[in-house]
């Protein structure tokens, strides 16, 4: 068994070797990478995707399951020993459904789709596109056959992102959100929010963003914080976090973006030395990261007593702030303004943008609509959602990426996070009574502690239910603290 | 014949991508990695290293090999295929000697023994650092015999930086340019150089490099400059090529680092587009490769004629140079002074303190030199080939790295650089009758077109000295031209 186990951890440490190579030339090729690298690095990131998989699959690892057969029942479900074998075996079980052709093909319509979307958007033109998103749908569609599924086809795909999630439980959740957001969002006064546009000279706002990402519990020498043109991070060990942010010499939208990103970085920073170079060294899904990113960037970062320690030295940065109170300036920062533009959404009508996306996905994958009409159905619904009027496919249904590279059942994972955040927020607050008092006086070390501590030191040991099930006590996905949260935000004056 | 030929390109452009991936985390560590990503960061590297080893020692590549017999002589010598096959050849013949286990204790004894170096040069403790010494030549012995020699033991360390080149070769040239070196800097004379010492705004040094490196050959968006402790250039495809350089605020030292790094840049730069995925996509030689950072560095860019073009431009970026004349600037960069430390030594004594290397290495590959006797024997020779005297081990014996991770062979490959460059660049001159008006007017193209035209197009498809008898239409290591530049160099006002 031993010696099983530790064959076992040998060759995940090596694929674990090879995802953060990966990693690094992602990374590099986002951050730093000369544009002529492109094709070198294409063929360098395929090599090593074709050999990750290789060895993940190997008839050896499964010979090793076979060994450990029952292993994971002899030691506590949250060991690390025990973990590491039931979570390898559930992740290998998964990966060798899938016919290593089917696997081939969908990277190479990734890839050709993802050419093809980038001309489409610029020429705003859904009929170039649309032979590109049918192969990419006909090829997920077949992906979907590789597995068994109850309630919905949907769910195999939801399930990459969100291990152990049906499609009905997240229907169940949006069913609740989506009218009380669309409500939320009719009823919103106007805020002034024109101070937040205006000369905001880059290099201040580096200094200033990274000085807060300082305070918040990153260890010095483990982080760094680069510009990029889409935001991002990712790590290459707990100690190596490369959080990315983007400015614009106009607005003051890079504080929110360094820290969606730093919660994220904090996630990563948090994983327990034990897990780094194993299948458990990430997130337990997409949505349960997302719920650290929107707790930093919004929970803290649009908060009252964040900003009682920090908008003195934002108007020292920024003179023309000075005649702005603070109650105008926590009012501009959390004001709902219905958007054509996903990624541009405030905290409110993000998630709306989210679930009309759920909903065609699903329709997609059912084979429910002809793919031809999405951008007329597309229109019609964000008028009825957020009662915008869609003026060009470009701003329309072929704002995003995700499904020029197959990456259907990725979307949900969004709101999922804003959901999750805040049955968590409502454990963190219990849990530290004096937290909106240590925000005020600059000290955020309680909460990074006590979330590293309970959260993010877990890894992907759990599932994402049974890692909210630890928190809340529930495994259910509620989104009663969400709805209140915004209710509280938006119909009263912060 | 075919098939064997595309199944074995496959392999090795699979082996390329993982060389270039390695590469990037190299680049990584040194320019952005934050300090406490370097154990996850030597994890990585370790799998990637193994993966590479293995893959091109794989009995399938000797079998292909040997399915291809006799097809090297099927086609022209220099032609891209045959050259692929007998290359591939040779290094997988070379690469099969050596046991597995030796590989893997050389790189843990390189590993230990660089910790170990970086300890003892900075408290200045050669006892410390001898038992890690005594295991790097003890495997590198070890590493000998995997190999039939000839003329010396310390061929087979010579051969992996210098293919085909024998030691006793290397002797023979520096026989002749030791004693002319010693007394080239015994009579050089003095010279004031103080207005290089003074205050250069590092911003400044950044702005005019980069502009001169924009004018050297290399295309827009295939290359960038970063700075870093100890200047480096590599390269990810003949497209993605990343120079580093250091800057000083109170020198300008950063401009011939940055040519230097450039020349290594330009060959990379040069690498023909078939070759690049290859076995045959690097430089023939590290002395050919030196050659060219030479080339750059000292050739162009300590010329008369290079500074007629830039001085102006570097006066106007630094105003307090305006009141020194240009043949003042020119005596003050080309003189020649001895000193202790290999990096910071001009053209005229750096081979000097190659030869001092050579030779020491030669006595402990051969066993005839006691290690722990090493400082002494090395504060001897610094007097009688520089005339300098150590102050202690820091700046002496154990100021290089390369020994500690067991890097014997490679420091000829400097020296021999320097002495090929000028074979070359004497046939450029012929080739280019108009080269000095050329740089004079700021027109570095034709030389570097001719510079990848003839030279690093090629790759390594030849052998060294097949390169060398390609260009100058002998195969001999000829010190003259040389010899002669110093002397024009030294005894004459530039």
């Amino acid at each position: 068994m031993d010696a099983a186990l530790t064959e076992l951890e040998t060759r995940l440490a090596e694929i674990s070797d090879l995802s953060k190579a990966t990693g690094v030339l992602g990374w590099d090729q986002r951050v730093s990478m000369p544009p002529l690298g492109t094709e070198a690095r294409a063929n360098q990131l395929a090599t090593l995707g074709r050999l990750i998989h290789e060895k993940f699959t190997d008839p050896e690892i499964g010979r090793l399951l076979d060994k450990l057969a029952g292993f994971e029942e002899t030691e506590p479900y949250d060991s690390y020993r025990a973990s590491l074998v039931r979570v390898t075996r559930r992740d290998w079980e998964k990966a060798r459904r899938v016919p290593v052709e089917l696997e081939e093909e969908m990277t190479r319509a990734a890839a050709s789709g993802h050419h093809a979307w980038v001309e489409a958007r610029r020429n705003r033109d859904f009929a170039s596109f649309l032979p590109y998103l049918e192969r990419n749908v006909e090829l997920k569609r077949r992906y979907v056959e590789c597995f068994e599924w109850t309630d919905s086809p949907y769910t195999p795909l939801l399930d990459d992102y969100e291990p152990g999630m049906l499609t009905s439980e997240v229907r169940e959740v949006f069913a609740v959100i989506r009218p009380a957001l669309t409500e939320l969002v009719a009823a919103a006064p106007e805020v002034d929010a024109s101070f937040l546009h205006g000369d905001f000279p880059i290099e201040a706002q580096r200094a200033f963003v990274e000085r807060v990402v300082a305070t918040l519990g990153l260890t010095d020498g483990a982080w760094r914080l680069d510009k990029t043109v889409h935001p991002f991070c990712t790590s290459f060990s707990n100690r190596d976090v490369r959080l990315t942010t983007r400015y614009r010499d106009d607005d003051l939208e890079s504080i929110w973006s360094t820290l969606h990103e730093a919660g994220h970085g904090l996630y990563a920073h948090g994983i327990a030395d034990e897990l780094v170079r194993t299948t458990l060294g990430g997130a337990p899904s997409l949505g349960l990261n997302e719920s650290q990113s929107r707790t930093w960037e919004n929970l803290v970062g649009r908060s009252r007593p964040f900003w009682d320690h920090w908008y003195g030295p934002l108007q020292d940065t920024f003179p023309q702030l000075r005649p702005v109170g603070l109650d105008e300036f926590m009012r501009a920062i959390n004001r709902a303004e219905p958007g054509l533009i996903r990624v541009d959404a405030d905290e409110t009508t993000y998630s709306l943008h989210i679930i009309l996306r759920f909903e065609l996905e699903q329709q997609m994958i059912e084979g429910s609509v002809a793919l031809a009409d999405l951008p007329e159905i597309w229109d019609a619904r964000m008028k009825e959602f957020l009662g915008v009027d869609v003026p060009h496919v470009g701003d329309g249904v072929l704002q995003d990426v995700h499904w020029s590279g197959g990456g259907i059942g990725y979307f949900p994972t969004y709101a999922l996070g804003n959901v999750i955040s805040l049955q968590i927020w409502h454990v963190v607050r219990e849990a530290i009574p004096d937290l909106d008092a240590q925000l005020a006086s600059g000290d955020v070390h309680p909460l990074s502690t006590w979330l590293r501590e309970n959260l993010y030191s877990l890894g992907s040991k759990l599932t994402p239910k049974e890692t909210i099930e630890r928190l809340t006590g529930s495994p259910t996905i509620d989104p009663e603290p969400y709805l209140t949260y915004l209710r509280d935000k938006t119909q009263t004056s912060v």
